[in-house]
Order: structure tokens, then C-alpha cells, then sequence
């Protein structure tokens, strides 16, 4: 039997008939990506396999690099094919890591290959698998279509014009939704001068002259309803640490004055700033009642010698911890539902030993009111918990603490266009979890709620939840 | 079969055995509770079953608020019948959350109820628990007796007279001990103002002119005399996060009188006077052979607008951190220990993450001297902990880093009289842990060890421990 | 069947192949240690069973304490074989802890008893043991042979002369190799009174007039050449927490002037010159190509009145917490990186809650440059992890982060010569997570994989790594 079968991840005979009497088959939500809108829309076939797995894919070469592969092979002017070779070796070394499994997943879904990837037969699986991609059913959007896929929503800056994403909802060829996701990184910026430059563009673009905090958020406001009109129904952000600092409209104002000339901002006044202007974009997405993912905890480019050579996303991120997490993220919260204006909200949470802070402070501010089961939602196992055990931890905790019947699930947050079968492998871990409930006497055996709860987690919650 | 059967909880044949030939019928010792002495006293019947099960449970407020249920079926003026309807489909909805055994346990146990509470049958199941409720069986000292009590600790004020508890200990009809635990939150209080109205109260109880912190010791020594007779063996503190600052007793006695007269202080003046209270109860507990318990790392009323509205616990509390745990615990404890007067101690901790800090922690003051196994316990899992994993991650924890034989074991820490399923719960997820240490092979199946060990935890270990 | 056989930690079919096939023969290397090579050399017999177990264990004394076991017993002045009847009945009570198993490998391995030791049989057993330990093969150089031990690494100071590693290197009828390891505690001390009698010493050892920290850096160099020369490969530390703090040459060089004078230097510059001299340690360390050990996370002595009476590593040590050690550790493996200098690198981590920001900080520094696959490597469960789960838990984290396949594997850590036994421990821990992880379809059964990966693990990976 080949390694990528049903039973795959699946060790419990419920566990089993749950993925294929409910899981396997139903549609992808994928609500948060990193893909290009540009390059579905312009469809090109990739080059070859070399591309599509180690072009971008810093994952593949963390591992690479753990291997003692040198970086001529990872990153540098190695060929192709010697470039996969090299990933090949590290297939074959990666037993226990994900990367084994992921790999073997496209290779099976997409690839129609069921042999494991190694140093003995790096060339022929290279070859075949460059001779399908050159087929049209290889296409970016016939890869999409074969992936079941629904709606994608791809993450773009304030100051998109959001031009591809316009012209695939004109293209009546192609069904699937494609839809912005704001991330405002830039109003973040630790930087004065790049704050200042992204209040200028943003200026130019909105026509609102920025003089207050209160422009500021007039401007940012219109390229809300911007993205709205464009589908838009998700924000993003990325802070590397949860802080919430309280402070007057004077004081917002004056620091906000000062960070828009370019000028030195301490820490507290930072936090004081960034506290207001998230709690004002929480506003402006209640009232467009879009949902607000917030991915908290990754410490990024901390080797500075690769830094200097390759530049961001190559690899040299990690976890990191932080000091009263629980009481910034409760006072943040807090905040923001004083104001009237705590939106949806999906906490994504890097370092896993704060699952249950984070499960236990979104109890704190579930209601009725936004119309939708669990409007707080702990989000799935992210980045380095994109792992089968980081998938369950955050499933146990959100179990214990809340209700799992109502989680949104799973997103791919990929830059490759055969990364759905994340998808797959996340209900897998799913269907075993549940099913290993069931047959340890945990949860009856009710096919009726088992069924809607696999349902929901894997597909009407998003549907329901984010109402694209 | 029904969901509740003796194989409930328990995977393994080994576990099945110890649960049934041991630990099913061990009386309880619920050494933890927040039940009302008056209530056991009066013994009235609760009125039905929304006022058994949601008249102050915030625990199934946070779960149905998850649930997407209007606060109006939760805390406000909805008929009892759309409350427990509201709860039923909650319940449906909780697969994984230990709410469903809970629910489930108690249904079977007390009422005989063997169905799955849902939206299909809520009227049903109601209608048969509220009928069964009007009978004298049902009355809290039926209840209690039913149970299989030996002894019940309640949770009291050190200005509390005691008057229900001295009412129940004159009455020969009923022959459960229910005995205070003298928990003196206001002592920490960070408020000024609370804290001197708190002193005041107190000298007036005890005839004490409390003008120094020593006559502030001698008067609290004085309660804690009278609870004493009164059977008290047990303290209990709450403390947010665990700090000690040491200091010489004039700049003590100086915080004191500041504080007494209502004046702010500062952060770490109220660390300094919280450390010396603490060692100063301390010793008295240990004078008293009592054992002092710690219950920390709780957050609360983080949600500000339904605080306004609930008040306390309401279902807006949840797990915190600090920083430098390990050295705070360990210079507190120490610092008791030096003064001479580090008693039995039961540290409970909210956040999981730190359990291997308590429990390697608790092992540098373990000793013969105050005549009992491993005086220092590690509290079972706590709150948002009690739970399969949380209890699961305390006891394997424990039987790392010290000896899980001589544990003093499970407590409800509940407002209900239903709620002694939970000692059922944790006994069935205790012998299928050990139980699943004999099947794979890393215990032997001694069956006279693991007997004593399952008595001990259950029963014996408390029985010896507090000498009530 | 006896409770020590082939199954004992071993749960499925995959595992036991695995390790009766692969693993359980594998000679080891003993990379780091705290034997005695005076010991080893002079080569008398233990005494007593009470003395080998019981002389220094502080684990063992540690659970006598929690047992209620008198201190007259532990460390007292009671009898030897009133010692090992407490420490017997302790056993006893030490279910799911792992001096349980630790106790019952030794004595089923070199003692070839397999009875449960308790207070039913401690007797015979101590009586058996004691006979068996007069006899030559029970020898320390013999029971080093029996069990199968390549490579023993010592640790000690840079101060120390060697002498007893260079009697052992010319004894040509003793053939395992006892290297030393460079640990040089005193540099990193905080008194300054130590510190500037550590550089007395080491001036006179050397010759060089320390006047600088260059002179330091030249002077410390010295005694790495010389450790070099004698097989040291590798060096240790163990910092409390991790900490990172960037100056400039002039700031460490005054710093350095005014400790070297036994001035009191402030938290902050004491922070300073450890990060100074941890990032020219690692030059000299690199230069060599030795590995770097760094344990952190141990706070030590946290019973003031048993240290006052016992000294040190008695038995009162425990894990401890710190703030930002993500940045502070990521900011130290840069500094280092950058100046040049990052060697070979295990890092290992006390508090497992930061084992994946450890997994995933090693990441970001792999490279091919030194020559090895994983120069960084995240270090096997050490003290209170060095159990079941604290394995299980080091292995996961770094499979999920990292190369399983490249870890350098077990260690002992001990001071006795019975404690080879943590290798097939550890052995069976491996064999068994990852033949379960064929048993539930997570990696293919793939025989040459597979023992690569244990045979790397055991043995290979430590051999190719540290290349004695």
C-alpha cells in the first residue's frame, strides 16, 4: 500500500469514517494565503518542479540548511536539478518533521506519484513531475480547480489598487472568489521614516490631507471601504508582541504629529500609538463587520550575516516569548470592546505554551451581539504549530477552554499553489482526534453531531463566519 | 450501552480494574468547596433544575456565550424553560469540553438519566430532573449522603462567626464534618481604603487595638484560634501572580500604618507588605498544623462592560503570567521556611506551563519535619486546568519530579452539591493513567502497589495529611 | 516475566524491532559526564550498594525527602543499611517516577536481580548487590567495558592540570578514551572576589600577565590549546538564564578592569562582560572546531537553611523561568555569528515550555560551513526533563523544527558508574515514539531509514560530530 492512503495520519476506525464519509470530499475555504492574485489571473504554467517547491519556500530550506546542504544548493546559482537533489537528501532525512508529509501529499494529490522522494530516485520523480507541469491541467487556476477550492483570499497592502483582484472577478471563466485581505503592516512601522512615507502614499491615493489622527483615520477608513466594495471582509496583522498602552486623544495626537515628520519615537510612545490606531481600525471593521486576524509571536531576520545576504523570508525566523502576555491581551481587548468596536477577531498564536491564555481570554468576549457562534476565534495551529502536534494542541485547548464545534478551521497562509493539501492533512489530524474520542468512550458515537462537527470545522464555520 | 458506563474515561483493562475494584467507592473528601453552610444547614431543595445547574455556573455562561446565546437566556429575565433550552443545545454543541461529562455525570448519577442532552429532548430531561428535584432525596444532606461524603471544607472569611458551621456540628442527624477554611482575601487587598475597613473590623471582633503590624498578627491569630476550634485545618490564598520582597521590620511597620490610614501605596511597598503577611499567616498556619494553600495566576474581570453589568464572577476570568516565577516561588517559600514557619502548603497553578516550576520547585522544601509524606503538594489541576489534559499534565508532572504516591488528590473547588462527580471524574482519568503505565510496560502490575497507590490518592493520602 | 525485558518503555512491534535489531547493542558515546577520571584511573571498587546509589544521588535524596524519609537517613549519620531500607521503601513509592526505572535497569543490568525492590525484600537485595561489588568485574574500569562505552568526556576546570585524563591516555590496558571537557564556570562568575582569584590563578597557570581582557582572551586560549591537546572536543556552561548585552571594546575592557579588581560591578555591566567573554570563548571554541554546550535554566540552592547545612547540589535545585529569552538567545548566536564565531553549538534547554523556541532559534543558524549536518543541535532532556516525557518532548519539538535524523543524542550527565543504563533508557524511549510513528502511518516502513535514524541517533551522529 503506498504511504499517502486513507489511513494516512489516521489511526482510529472512526477517525477513518469521519474523513471519508464527511471530510475528505467537501469544499476549501482558504481565508487567509499569501498568494498573488497576478499570478492566477496570469495563469502561467511554473517552470519546473524546482521552482514550484524551493523557489520561495523557506520552510524547505531551514531544512535544507540543517542538513548540511551548502547554500550554493539551497538559495544560490546551483541548477535545478542539482537544487533538487539536494532537497531530495533532505526528504529523505526529514522522517518526524512535517515536510516529509507535505511533500508526499502533493506528490500524491497533484502529481499522481506514490513513491517517497529520496536520493535513489530524485531524478526520475524530478522528470515526471516536470512533464505534468507543463500540461494545461497544471495551470495555476486548474490546480486551484482540482484543489475544490471556493474562495481564496490573499493578503495585500492598504495601498493596493487591488487591480488583479478586479479583473478576476470580471473574468466569468474563472468561479472562484479571490478576495483581498487588509494588512496594514506599514501603520505599524517602527520606523518614523516609513511610517511618514506610508502616510504620504496613503495621503496621495485617499486625497485626505492627513493632519490628525482623526485624517488618519478617515483616510484608512476609505481604503476599508475600498477593499470592501472589492470583497474584502478580512484585515491581518502581524505584531511581534502583544502590548496595550492606554493614553488621551491629546497624547495620541501629539505622538501621531511627531511620527508623521519622521521623528524618534520611544518605546511607550510606540505602544501608545499603536494601541490607538488598532483600536481604531477595530472600529472601522466592526462597522463593515469584517473579521480581525491578529498573528502574534514571530521574532524574524535574527541571523544578520543571511539577513545581509538574502534579505527577509528566507528562513531565519523563530518562535518568541513575551512578558505578561495574558494581561496585554485581555487589557487590548478590552479596549477595543469599550470603544465599541471589537470586530470578529482570530488570534493566531506562535508560542504554544500561551494556547490556553489565548483560549481562555477569547471567552472572555464571545457574545451574541456580531451575530455569529464564537465571533472570537483561536486560530489554527500557525507556522511553526503547523505541525500535526501543533494542530492538536491548539484543537485540545481550544476543546477544553471553548467550543470546537464552532472553529473556522483551517487556512493554508501558503505561497504555493499546491499547498491545499493542507488542507486535507489538517482534517486528517481532525477526523483522528475526534474519532480518537469517540472510541475512548470521551464523546458518544452521535454520527449526528459528529457529522456536523466535522462539517462545520472543515467547512460551514468559515462559510458562516466570515459571509464572503 | 449509555455514554456513562464504568468504562467511561477509561481506554485501558488495567484502568477498568483499579476503577472498579478500587476506586469507585472510596469515600470523598472534598477538602475544597464553595458550598454555603447555610445551605446544607436550611436543606432546602433547589428550586429546578435552571437554578441547580445555571443560577451562578459561569462556567456554562462562558460556554454558551461561546455558543452564540443571547446573555438575556444566560444571566438575564428568560423563563427558566429557555434557559435550560439555551443550555441543551450548548451542550449538543460542547463535544471535547469537559462541560459535556460533566453534564452527563451528574444527569446519570443523580438522576438517573442516561440520555444526551440536546435540542431534540431538553424539554424531557427537564421535566424528569425538576420532578425528581421536590423530593426529600434531593435535599442537599441527601445529597451530600449520597454522595459518599466524609468531610466537607468550606471556603470562609477570617471575620466570618462560623454560626452555620457550629449549627451543623451541634446537629446529630447529620454526621458529614463540614468544616471552614479560613481564606483571608482582604489582608492582600490592594485597595487602601479595603484593607483598613478590613482592619477595623477585625480589631472590633477581636477586642485588639490593632497600632502595629504585630497587634495586626496578633488579632488575625486570634481568628485563626477560633476557626481552629471550630475544625478549620486549612488555609487558602488567591494571590494574581506570586511576588516576595524581603525587608526589615520597620519599613514593614511603616507600609502598615500607611496603609491602615487609607494611603496609597505604591507597587512595591504592597509586595513588601504582602510578603510579610504572607510569612507572618505562614507561621501561624504552621503553628496550627494547618496546611496553607495558594491558588494563582488567575485573571480577572477582563471583560470592563460586563463587569459593569455582572459583577464578579460572572465568566470573564482567565489564566495569566508573569515573570520569574521560579525565583518568587522559591524566595517566598523560602523565605517562610527560614522565619520558621513554612507549613503543609498546596500550591495550585492556573497556568499549565509553568506545572514543572511547581512541581521541581515543591521537591526543595519537602521534609520529615512536620510529620507527614511530602507536606508540599502540588494542587490538582485547577479552573481552566480541570480538565482530562490539565489533570493528566499535573499528575504526570508530579510523578516526574516527585512522588505521585503520597498526593493528596481531587477537590470540586464548586458552588454545587452536584458537583462531587467530579472526584468520580478525576478517579476514572487517575486509574486509566496508571492503568496505561501498567499496559505499556512501565510499571509493574503490582497489584498490592497499585491498590495502596489508587486508595492513597483517592482517599487516604488527604485523610492522613489534614487530620481533621 | 521479569519488569526489565526487551518490552520494558517499548509499546508497539515497530519499536521493539527497532531496538532489539538496531539500537540495543550500539557502543556509546558518553559525551558528557561528571565521572572522575581519578576515579577511573585509581579504579577501586565501590564500597557498598549504599555509597554507589545513595553517596551522592541528590535525585534519590530529593524523593526520600518527599517519602518523609528523616534527613538522619539521607545524608545523616544513620547506618548503611538504614540508608538503603529508606531508600528502599522510597522505591517503592516512587511509581511513575524514573528513579523507579533508572533503579531497576541497574540493578537488572549489572546486578542481574530483577525482583521489585522494596521494604518487603531490601535485604537480600542490598546483600546481594554488596557481594557482587567486591568482585573485580564490578571494578570501575570494568563495569566502564561492560557496557559497551567508547568515548567518556568528563567535565572540568580550566585550571585543572589533567593529570589523571593523561595516566589514563598512557595506560595502554585501558582502552576507552576519557577526554576532558573545558567548563569554565569561574569566568562567569558573579563575585567579583572569584573572579579576580580566577584570573590570578590562571595568569600563574600561564604565565601571561592578564592586564586586558586581550590578555584574558590569549591567556584563556592557552588552556584550550592545552585542553585541545589532551582530546578536549568539546566545552560546557551553565548560565542561569540566557542574556545578551552588545558594548564596545573600551566599555568591556573597563568592566574587566574594575571585576578583575574585585570591584562590585552592577547587573547591567556584569551582563556586558558575560556576553564579552561568552563571544570570545566561542571564537577559541570555533577555531578548534569544538562543540559548545550551554545549559540554562537551573536555579540553584533555593533552601537556604538545607544549604547552609549540606552545601551544594544537594538536592534543592529547580527549573526556573526568564523574560525574552527568544531575543536574548537569537541575539547571543548572532553576536557570535557575526564576530565570526559560532561553533558547534547543543543547546540545552531546563524549562520545556521554551523547547520550541530553542528547536526553532537553532534553525536559524544551521549552515554547512563547519563541516557536520546540524551544528546547532538542540540537547536531549536534561535534569528534571530527563524523563519519558521530557525525551518524548525534545524529540517532538525538534523533529517538528529541525532534522530528527542529524541528532547527537544521549548523554548521561552523571557522576556514577552504573548510569549507562539512561543510554538504553533513552534507547528505548527513541525506538519506541518512532515506531509508533510507523505504527500510525506517519512515516513509511522503510527499513534503511529507519535504522539509519536510530543508528545515527545512538551512535553515528555523536561520532561524526565531535570527531574524538
Amino acid at each position: 500500500m503506498s504511504f499517502i492512503n486513507d489511513n494516512f495520519m489516521i489511526g482510529n476506525a472512526t477517525g477513518l469514517r469521519l474523513y471519508q464519509n464527511v471530510a475528505k470530499n467537501l469544499p476549501i475555504i482558504d481565508y487567509h494565503c499569501h498568494l498573488d492574485a497576478k499570478e492566477i489571473f496570469e495563469n502561467k504554467n511554473a517552470e519546473n518542479m524546482t521552482q514550484l517547491w524551493l523557489g520561495g519556500d523557506h520552510y524547505k530550506w531551514r531544512a535544507m540548511r540543517a542538513n548540511g546542504i551548502d547554500e550554493k544548493y539551497i538559495t544560490g546559482n546551483a541548477s535545478p536539478e542539482e537544487k533538487f537533489a539536494a532537497w531530495a537528501e533532505t526528504v529523505e532525512a526529514s522522517f518526524g518533521n512535517p515536510l516529509y508529509h507535505w511533500t508526499h501529499l502533493e506528490l500524491s494529490h497533484y502529481f499522481f506519484c506514490d513513491e517517497q522522494l529520496g536520493s535513489h530516485n530524485w531524478r526520475d520523480i524530478m522528470e515526471h513531475c516536470n512533464r505534468l507541469l507543463q500540461r494545461p491541467d497544471f495551470a495555476p487556476r486548474e490546480l486551484i480547480n482540482r484543489s475544490n477550492v471556493e474562495v481564496i483570499c490573499t493578503t495585500d497592502s492598504p495601498l493596493d489598487t487591488l487591480h488583479y483582484h478586479q479583473l478576476l472577478r470580471d473574468d466569468e471563466t474563472f468561479l472562484v472568489k479571490v478576495l483581498p485581505t487588509f494588512r496594514p503592516d506599514d501603520v505599524f512601522a517602527e520606523s518614523p521614516a516609513q511610517f511618514a512615507t506610508f502616510v504620504e502614499r496613503l495621503s496621495a491615493l485617499t486625497g485626505v490631507n492627513i493632519h490628525s489622527f482623526s485624517d488618519f483615520s478617515t483616510a484608512l477608513g476609505m481604503r476599508i471601504d475600498y477593499f470592501h466594495e472589492m470583497g474584502c471582509r478580512i484585515s491581518d496583522h502581524g505584531p511581534v508582541e502583544i502590548h496595550y498602552q492606554a493614553a488621551d486623544e491629546q497624547s495620541v495626537e501629539a505622538i501621531f504629529a511627531r511620527k508623521c515628520k519622521g521623528e524618534g519615537i520611544n518605546h511607550l510612545d510606540n505602544a501608545v500609538l499603536d494601541s490607538a490606531i488598532f483600536i481604531m481600525l477595530a472600529k472601522h471593521y466592526k462597522q463593515h463587520n469584517w473579521a480581525m486576524q491578529i498573528h502574534f509571536g514571530a521574532i524574524r531576520n535574527n541571523n544578520t550575516r543571511m539577513y545581509q545576504t538574502l534579505g527577509l523570508n528566507t528562513g531565519f525566523d523563530s518562535i518568541t516569548d513575551q512578558s505578561h502576555l495574558a494581561s496585554s491581551l485581555n487589557g487590548l481587548l478590552d479596549a477595543m470592546s469599550q470603544n465599541g468596536g471589537l470586530p470578529k477577531t482570530i488570534l493566531y498564536n506562535l508560542n504554544a505554551s500561551y494556547n490556553d491564555i489565548v483560549a481562555s481570554t477569547i471567552a472572555n468576549f464571545q457574545s451574541a451581539e456580531l451575530g455569529v457562534k464564537s465571533p472570537m476565534q483561536f486560530g489554527s495551529g500557525w507556522w511553526f504549530n503547523d505541525t500535526r502536534r501543533g494542530m492538536e494542541n491548539q484543537l485540545n485547548s481550544l476543546a477544553d477552554q471553548g467550543l470546537l464545534m464552532n472553529f473556522v478551521g483551517m487556512l493554508t497562509d501558503s505561497r504555493s499553489l499546491v499547498s491545499y493539501t493542507r488542507h486535507d492533512y489538517f482534517r486528517r489530524i481532525l477526523c483522528n482526534l475526534i474519532g480518537g474520542w469517540v472510541e475512548k468512550g470521551e464523546v458518544p458515537d452521535n454520527n449526528k453531531i459528529l457529522t456536523k462537527m466535522i462539517s462545520n470545522i472543515c467547512h460551514d464555520n468559515a462559510h458562516n463566519y466570515f459571509k464572503f
